[in-house]
């Protein structure tokens, strides 16, 4: 059961797409306060699991911290921080009660989920204008897919999608990318496309290609086809200032650029210097900004990721002249007086500066709106804005986005990355956390910086995290520039990168089906055994595995130097592993706990009893997974719904595209 | 079998105090180079194993991974960090060859161990003046005790050093310290010290107190000695540039600072602002500073931290310089010219800036020594500066001294707390994961900052981490200004706290004697499952695991909202809990591997089959635990080598202090 309840005048986000009636009264579930802000506080009973809150730090268990939806670009995923890039402010308190709640809030939302006082659940936000849905089921797992079915049907990427790509800060010309397409090709490393980090543009001007390093781009992009390859390029969140640029030129004449109090269009330095953001709030700059990505698709693109999209600021005007009267400060008094330290001070707020936040407006159907309080939804809105543009331009086929910042409501539009992460054993771990979290906010298209973004990654890393990643919808190795060459034929025994790639491919049958059911359903494709084992008093605590669709279970090792690791089996499964010479080996291992050996080049998964999933010969690419090697493995006796279709047109029926399979 | 080489012009470290003779020719180890620079190469065994390394990141096994000895005030201890406070440059290479090498050299020198290849060692450093001792054995535990005698006795601490300590940045008054006394003695909470941070000093100057908040600091001493609490106070390694301050007017006179190139004091702004850095390589300097604590001591003082002796610099007077340089190139140049981000690269760059670290020198018998070639030296020569000067002045009675930046050598006059952490449950598994390295290196009186330094902590993270915290010699609970209050009261339900407090007091008899038996022996307090089960083939990857003495095994909970943890027993042991009620439980569990519950106050720990261990009545301060109540738990029949002293004086006659006792 839903209830909506509305207070003061909240910003119609639109992430709720289902029309549910208003509740009068407050909800049975906590005390609200509306004076100074909103607030909400409800106890938490000792054993009470709290479940949400999608992009995040820490666990499955969100309990224990404070969460703030604030995107933030912040590279530093550490355990102290409160804000990733998105906000996704559903969660689930599982205990006696079991209820489910969705902050519609796009500003600024902090949830104490007891981090203060382990036993109270704090919800608070500056203004009290919100919309607060709250939702009651029998399980936890009931009460994510109710949520699901009022937000809309998460979006579905062209199948060519869910194959291995590579990317890095730091490609330029078209021959870095003809020679990491080589560097594949030739060790036979199955790669699906290569991702085009800033330098492809020029002077980081969306919407254009670099002249000299691109001598015909249209041509560039279908030599890569011809390889089996797509290239799929960035877009960011600003717009460079350049007389004589179009696109700038296009949104200062139209007014489609966030602007100041006083009118002007607000400044904030990014990528290509001084840059204006586009109004994605406006629904007309909304359309003409979808629109040009059209320059792209005309090319032959077929896929973008959006990128500082929070969005991100280096500085604005303002914080320059603020710094710059710091520095006239320092220069003219003494050291006592005014230390360096404070002039440092200045200079390293300047970046995503709340201040500046404060500093521009949206139009929103001619009412200007404060960019603080709908902060969060500028990542949602350009991707929006492209999914939009998009389904008018290219009704017959899917084009691949994903985004760097969301809100609830993009995830109809588009999957995310989960940003800049680290060459971290600890992040491996964190992706893994995340992905169930990030389905229950609608986000099926997900996955992280396999190998790490930020800082060198080692050989034993990379391939333990591959080996994660052969299950993440979106599988891409990507890396800052200055750091070492992450390529999968970089590390030497180039033949383990090669195995654990092509397992990927060989279960990409079974991917693909669980996407698209999940997708299609409004279920999750990663699911917390507690999900599916919701009498198991056990199945909470084994937050470092994950359910599959209803198949599988996965396990990965993510920690340096180790051999293996503990798994624990709520009901008995047979332990699979992909072995390097392309042999399968499978092991009926007993419900309970266990300490399963698992080799770098190895990837493990088990299978539930009586179950059994579809596994295809090995290929280069997606389109060269040869259906007809499909064959079960698993439990004899076992079946399996296979879904497929063409991966490109936008008409999905579940029921002409399922076929029963089994052994 | 211990061999020495000797390249080039090594500076005397006085790290190994064993006179060993040089062996001619090159070792039958690896391949060393010397020119343009040291650099020695070593295949490694796909299972070879890398013990050592002391403080540092990542596991007990180093491999994979970049360590650089390069004493560093950092404080954001990340995977991706390679150096910290410290430099231990001994390491085993453990394997179907075992052999242990220590590599005396003082500057910057980098310990690549399976990082760019995961299967070479490579050691190189920017000098090819060094000396290298190499030592065989059967295991790499005989190895560690081999250089363990040539390095030295370990440091030993008074007694009461082994109580539970609190601390916080931002202790300012006499009045905030007695109300910390007040919330542990109210609460019946033990306590034995409290800490004192920079606080406490006039304008942050060494060997003063400030004359606002303590109206009579002896009077204040002994005050908190009546509640049986001794008051612990931070000494950093600059000394303030000030008129009339006799520590500074002494060092300018006697040219006892470290100077640059043109004879002038070398001049860094730290806590005080500008201060200069006493030249503790310089014996007659040494001696002079060490004379120092004086002050103290004559206050009734019993024991120091020595802080900030990286040294750690905040900025430079040359440092300075380039920035006001930057600033003033930036305003009359335009922002496309040099942008603002280069000032802030300037500005950031002033912490710690290697070209500091070149910039001064050292009088080593006349002899003028660049910083940068024995950086690591700094904060081992303040703390023998100030453990030689009490061994001279106070030859009856132990003083408490541990310091940040260390070098093996170090570890003969005081101990290290591991720096400024975070709240991070990581760095709870950090910590684990250090001691036993660290005791490799000679340094046994060990701890970190329980609850994190950095950040704000959490009930659940405090208590988990005091559970661990109540094996580490050094057990205090510290954190920085700004964050949450830390004290053990300021939680709700405080008796869980108490609880976790009392147990170590109950095993204050058996922490004490092991650690007195480990120094006296040149042994192991924390040990690798490994070297205590050097035929198992499992226990190296029970890394978080450690063995105390020859009785028992700790495994502590390091993760949020665990009810429990998986732990490996190489054989049969009795799981013990300390229970909130004070009962003791006990369970036999079978070799091999089992999960366990912990609830958050309980103390968990494993003892040995066949073993027994004593356990006291519990106590509020060391002083109090009474002899009397000893008994012992584990295994009927058992006995146990229980080592007892006044716990003062410096006699450590092991015959004399040991008793057998048994149940």
């Amino acid at each position: 059961m839903i209830q909506k309840y509305v207070f003061g005048t909240p910003f119609e986000t639109e992430a709720v797409t289902a029309r549910i009636p208003e509740t009068p009264g407050r909800p049975a579930y906590g005390k609200i306060g509306t004076e100074g802000g909103f607030s909400f506080e409800m106890p938490l009973g000792k054993e009470d699991i709290v479940y949400g809150l999608g992009e995040n730090v820490r666990g499955i268990n969100k309990r224990g911290y404070l969460y703030i939806s604030n995107a933030s670009d912040d590279p530093y995923h550490t355990e102290d921080k409160s804000s990733l890039y998105a906000a996704h402010n559903f969660l689930i308190v599982d205990g006696k009660r079991k209820v489910g709640f969705f902050f519609d809030y796009p500003g600024v939302i902090r949830f104490d989920v007891g981090y203060m006082d382990p036993d109270v659940l704090t919800v608070s936000g500056r203004e009290a204008d919100l919309t607060l849905y709250v939702m009651e089921g029998a399980t936890a797992y009931e009460i994510v897919k109710e949520f699901r079915k009022i937000i809309g049907r998460s979006y579905i990427p062209p199948k060519f999608a869910f194959g291995f790509g590579q990317s890095r800060w730091g490609y330029k010309s078209q021959e870095d990318f003809f020679a990491v397409a080589d560097g594949y090709r030739k060790n036979r490393l199955p790669l699906d496309m290569i991702y085009m980090d800033i330098d492809y543009m020029q002077d980081y001007k969306d919407f254009t290609f670099n002249r000299e390093h691109f001598s015909d781009f249209p041509e560039f992009v279908k030599k890569m086809r011809e390889r089996h390859i797509r290239v799929i390029p960035i877009i960011d969140g600003g717009v460079k200032i350049e007389e004589g640029y179009p696109v700038y030129e296009e949104g200062v004449k139209n007014n489609y650029f966030c602007k100041r109090a006083d009118g002007s269009d607000f400044v904030a330095a990014v990528w290509p210097g001084y840059t204006h953001f586009p109004d994605f709030l406006n629904p007309a700059a909304r359309r003409w900004f979808g629109r040009c990505y059209q320059t792209l698709t005309d090319a032959g693109v077929e896929g973008f990721w959006n990128d500082m999209n929070e969005p991100s600021i280096f500085y604005s005007k303002e914080g320059a002249d603020r710094c710059r009267r710091a520095m006239e400060k320092y220069l003219s008094t003494s050291e006592e007086e005014y230390s360096i330290m404070e002039v440092q001070k200045e200079l390293n707020a300047l970046a995503n500066d709340p201040r500046d936040y404060a500093n521009f407006y949206h139009n929103v159907d001619g009412k200007m709106v404060c960019h603080e309080k709908v902060h969060n939804l500028f990542g949602y809105y350009m991707t929006r804005a492209a999914g939009e543009a998009m389904e008018e331009l290219e009704p017959e086929r899917r084009i691949l986005f994903f985004s760097r910042s969301s809100y609830i409501g993009m995830h109809r539009y588009g999957g995310v990355w989960t940003g800049d992460n680290a060459s971290w054993w600890s992040h491996l771990l964190l992706n893994l956390k995340m992905l169930p979290s990030l389905n229950m906010c609608g986000f099926l298209y997900i996955g992280a910086d396999l190998g790490g973004f930020n800082n060198n990654t080692t050989r034993d890393l990379l391939l333990r995290w591959l080996a994660l990643g052969v299950f993440t919808p979106l599988m891409r190795n990507h890396t800052a520039a200055g750091t070492r060459a992450q390529e999968c034929c970089q590390f030497g025994d180039t033949e383990d990168f090669r195995h654990v790639l092509e397992v990927r491919y060989r279960l990409l049958p079974y991917i693909y089906s669980e996407y698209m059911k999940a997708a299609l359903t409004d279920d999750l494709y990663f699911k917390p055994l507690s999900f599916v084992y919701p009498e198991d008093g056990f199945a909470p605590q084994a937050e470092d595995q994950l359910i599959i669709g209803n198949e599988i279970m996965i396990a990965p090792v993510y920690t340096q130097n180790a051999r293996g690791r503990y798994v624990y089996l709520p009901e008995e499964m047979k332990f699979v592993k992909f072995l390097p010479d392309g042999s399968i080996s499978e092991e009926i291992l007993s419900a309970g706990h266990h300490y399963v050996e698992i080799a770098l080049n190895e990837v493990p998964l088990f299978i539930r009893k009586g179950r059994c999933i579809p596994v295809a010969d090995p290929a280069e690419y997606v389109e060269a997974v040869n259906p007809d090697t499909i064959r079960c493995i698993g439990y004899t006796g076992g079946t399996y719904e296979l879904y497929d279709d063409d991966g490109v047109s936008r008409e999905y029926d579940l029921e002409t595209h399922v076929r029963v399979i089994g052994m």
